[in-house]
């Protein structure tokens, strides 16, 4: 299977984790998802057939492309437009004939309608066989799923059939040069016309696929104030801004004044143009129409976070996968030293030295403990919009507001680690280009950043989630832990069982700390520890779910090593951070 | 002083951090060491101001050189020379004029003859402005000190001068495509010819700086093995291989069969050639000399790789100091959100978010550790090998071949990390290569891989040095810490001390059990852990060293401020490592 470089280092293909996906699809409660009401339409029998098929789809199509697409990466040409690394858009277009585009949307745009934890799986499967390439669909699909929650009719329906397809692709334009982390200082204009439409003007940075060869229309969801809006987050509206004009009948008229500028050299996800986007270039300004209510814009944009901060999360887990799935090759095929197995003149495969074993095992663990906490709460995420009853959809939102910060910062900061470990396994090869090991480093060292840094996470979690419904949420999950955690009966889970209570100790007196100071910096000083704990826990939690779901299965020796890893030797460390989380502001304030 | 992108991004210039350099060298006895018999032709009092002059040089000779470095690379060109990036030579010749490759060399080759300690300061001072650089002249210094210590006469006579003051630049050839960590696989072949010489043959990988524009000579240490060799590491001589042979009166003769063929596509350290380097490519054989005894050739390597391991951890610290200067400058000046001080209507700048500052100590305090551990290992360097006392010569010797791996791995697995912390803090303009932040990231991952992976630095801890004179070695580490905490005094440390003691404890544990296991793959599934454990005991031993020299003085407050930082929040996670040394081997088994 593998075109590699041979002993001296190797770029291997990528094979789906489908056994893996399919059980944490069970755990998950996929049955329960698939049988709300909203998704009547969904044959939940057929969900495996379809993720193995799509997995095929991309190891085939897009997976083959992810080191050129690093060593050629997009180009800014001299008329701005952006060309894309060779195959890309051949790709992008198998992508939309084959009807990949249209899974996960609405079945009211002739969309599958899966349930996002479905969608999920598929983002997994793209992201690993190319993190660049996926972007592109990716945020196309955040862009419609907003237009279709906010839109007007007549928007919709302009936009959404063709973007549901692919035929047209979305960005984001949110980021400004001074306005990051804090879009409350947004300054891009709109201007309201006579007919109803605006005009915009303003630059935008960091807009995934803001320009490309993969489609002739690009649908921009802009972030702008108009004239008499209030200040801050509150004076923030939506507009659609299409890079052309859609005239009456759907065909594209007049180039709109949307323009990308340069995109910028970036450490990783080369083949993904990352675009400075100039709306009203020309003077008279791009042209856009409102999309949601005025001044609603972040509010509109918010209503996406969650999906948004998953995909990302989706990312962290990816690159470790396909990370992991080249060190384990060449673990196997590298011979260097002798192992204590190794006979008298022979040199061992270095997955038999206990050290490279422990790299293994700890990306092994951390990628299926990420996998676990994605998929729970993206089921969460469906749970909370879909189930008929309140209360039902009520707790389910609290958990998916609980669970994301943690996802997307736990996944993405463990993400990166695993994929230096291995660029580890690989030893001098690792650092060696044409290996293909440090191209999974540097694409995965963006995810940290992005939708959010995971410092931003965490001040989410501290100041937004754990207080609501008087921190109630956050010990009714404590307890729900204590109790599974109780009902471990296998004596073989018994140092798991043991890490765990101390794990669940230390974070129930993290939590309480947290709620007990009265000072909002001493509870931000701990934020970031007090995230990873939180997400260590519950991520421990869900693996020895996974073991006691797998026991007496053909999956029950695997899990609980995966398991015991992760609980007895990994988790620990995050029990150690109490000290740091509990010891205020005052201890960081700068000496000088 | 910088020459900065602005608000949205920065590269920043280097300022030597000379008070932490001069209050660490007098932490490490620099008093002591140059008060040896063997150093009575230094002027201790005259280090600080040398020490100073080298900072101020380098900053102003070699950094501005480092982002052009990593932009343009070095370039292997179709006759088989290497370019390296613009002002790069011209700064070498710089170097060379001004005499600072003398500083550590012999005063027998009119060299300084410096202390090891001092010339670690000078190491971190080059590596920091510029670590692809600095490695051409640490690279010469570690070939020329093994020509002095195992060189015949006449071969230092030829050879050594020019290589003191780097008007000749000297390689060290060890690692072949099959043998990398494991050099007893060496294959390349030296004949011997009537003459004396030795005809050589083979291809090595990986060999730093092997070929360049810097100066016409390079002076290659060449490992191969003769015809009737025994196996393995036993089989393997030295050989000096210049690029031309010289001539009597020391003139440049024929050009040497010593050719480079091509240099690596690198992740980082990108204006460092590292070349594939082939010997008798032409036919006859390249020409050498053998240098010390035959099939003496690793253990005369091993005899300089003390030295050259600390010159890596030095690496590690050195780019977690350049990356914590621009993440500071950055934190200082990126104005975004609102901090708790914040009057309403203004932003803050983003080091006064409590976050910000914990990644900010987090660097700074981890900085300082690891310039004590590397230090105090120069130190002990030094007396081990000049000390007129047998004892204490033997007792520093043990020291110091303790502390090596665990300043080599850990120093180099934390300076990434650190380099990691300083890309998040610039959010996403630290993914964008200009700004700077990221080329330390991509520099600093080879540092855990060359010069004895951190995973072979972790076997040699178990392996070689924790048994050494029965454990007493490392027992009265212990006893001297234990000492020490005990001894601790001021009430503002009593955190601290608890900590320090828990980890000991924790250590004592891990170290008896270490000592106890009959399976040598069950310590070894434990080694990289441990070294961790170890390495973080140690360190923070040795900052609560300095608080304690530094109380009274005006560093009281900023010392204490990072000795308890590191000790109360960093150590603990180390402290919790102990069940993952001691679960042993079979918790790592492939389960299929």
């Amino acid at each position: 299977m593998h075109h590699g470089l041979g002993q001296t280092g190797c770029v291997t293909d990528y094979t789906p984790p489908l056994a893996d996906i399919d059980f944490v699809l069970g755990q998950c409660g996929l049955e329960d998802v698939a049988s709300l009401p909203d998704f009547a339409h969904v044959d939940v029998a057929a969900v495996p057939d379809l993720i193995g098929e799509a997995g095929r789809f991309f190891a085939k199509t897009i997976a083959p492309l992810n080191v050129i697409g690093d060593q050629v990466g997009s180009v800014h040409n001299p008329d701005n437009t952006v060309t894309t690394p060779p195959g890309f858009a051949a790709a992008y277009q198998q992508y939309v004939d084959a009807g990949w585009g249209a899974v996960a949307a609405s079945p009211e745009y002739d969309g599958g309608g899966f349930p996002f934890l479905v969608g999920v799986a598929f983002e997994e499967l793209m992201s690993t066989a190319n993190l660049s390439f996926s972007m592109c669909p990716l945020l196309s699909q955040g862009a419609s799923r907003l237009l279709e929650a906010h839109g007007s009719d007549a928007i919709k329906a302009t936009y959404m059939p063709k973007m549901i397809t692919g035929e047209w692709t979305g960005t984001m334009c949110l980021t400004e040069p001074e306005a990051g982390s804090d879009l409350g200082v947004i300054r891009t204009k709109a201007e309201p016309q006579a007919d109803g439409t605006y005009r915009l003007t303003g630059t935008k940075i960091f807009i995934t696929f803001g320009e490309h060869d993969f489609a002739d229309q690009i649908v921009h969801l802009v972030l702008a104030r108009t004239p008499d809006a209030p200040a801050g987050t509150k004076g923030i509206s939506c507009f659609v801004v299409p890079k052309y004009l859609v005239n009456a009948d759907g065909s594209l008229g007049a180039r709109n004044d949307a323009t990308c500028l340069s995109i910028e050299h970036k450490m990783g996800i080369k083949a993904s143009p990352t675009c400075v986007m100039s709306f009203g270039e020309n003077g008279e300004g791009a042209v856009g129409e409102l999309v949601g209510e005025l001044n609603g814009g972040l509010a509109a944009m918010f209503t996406m976070m969650n999906h948004a901060r998953i995909g990302v999360a989706v990312e962290g887990l990816a690159l470790a996968e396909r990370s992991y799935q080249q060190a384990r090759e060449y673990a196997t095929e590298r011979l260097q030293g002798r192992a204590s197995t190794t006979p008298r003149g022979e040199r061992a495969a270095i997955i038999e030295h206990p050290d490279v074993r422990r790299m293994l095992l700890t990306m092994e663990s951390s990628i299926e403990a990420m996998r676990r906490l994605i998929y729970v709460t993206a089921a969460a995420i469906d749970l909370g919009e879909h189930h008929p009853d309140t209360e039902v959809r009520e707790r389910n939102e609290e958990i998916a507001a609980l669970f994301t910060p943690l996802a997307k910062a736990w996944s993405t900061d463990t993400g990166f680690e695993v994929t230096s470990i291995g660029v580890q396994i690989h030893g001098g090869m690792g650092f060696i280009e044409e290996t293909g090991a440090a191209q999974h480093l540097r694409d995965a060292r963006i995810a940290m950043i992005y939708e959010g840094t995971n410092g931003i996470q965490a001040m989410d979690l501290i100041g937004r989630k754990l207080g609501v419904r008087g921190g109630a949420v956050v010990m009714e999950h404590f307890d729900r832990i204590e109790a599974d955690i109780a009902a471990i009966s296998d004596r073989g889970l018994s140092a798991t069982q043991n890490a765990l209570t101390l794990a669940l100790a230390a974070t129930r007196d993290a939590t309480l700390w947290m709620g007990s100071v009265t000072s909002v910096d001493d509870a931000l000083a701990g934020a970031t520890p007090y995230l990873r704990l939180l997400s260590m826990l519950t991520a421990g939690h869900l693996m020895v779910q996974s073991a006691t779901l797998a026991a007496g299965t053909d999956r029950e020796t695997s899990q609980k090593r995966t398991t015991r890893f992760f609980c007895e030797q990994l988790l620990p460390t995050a029990t150690a951070l109490v000290p740091a989380i509990t010891a205020g502001a005052a201890a960081l304030a700068p000496s000088n």
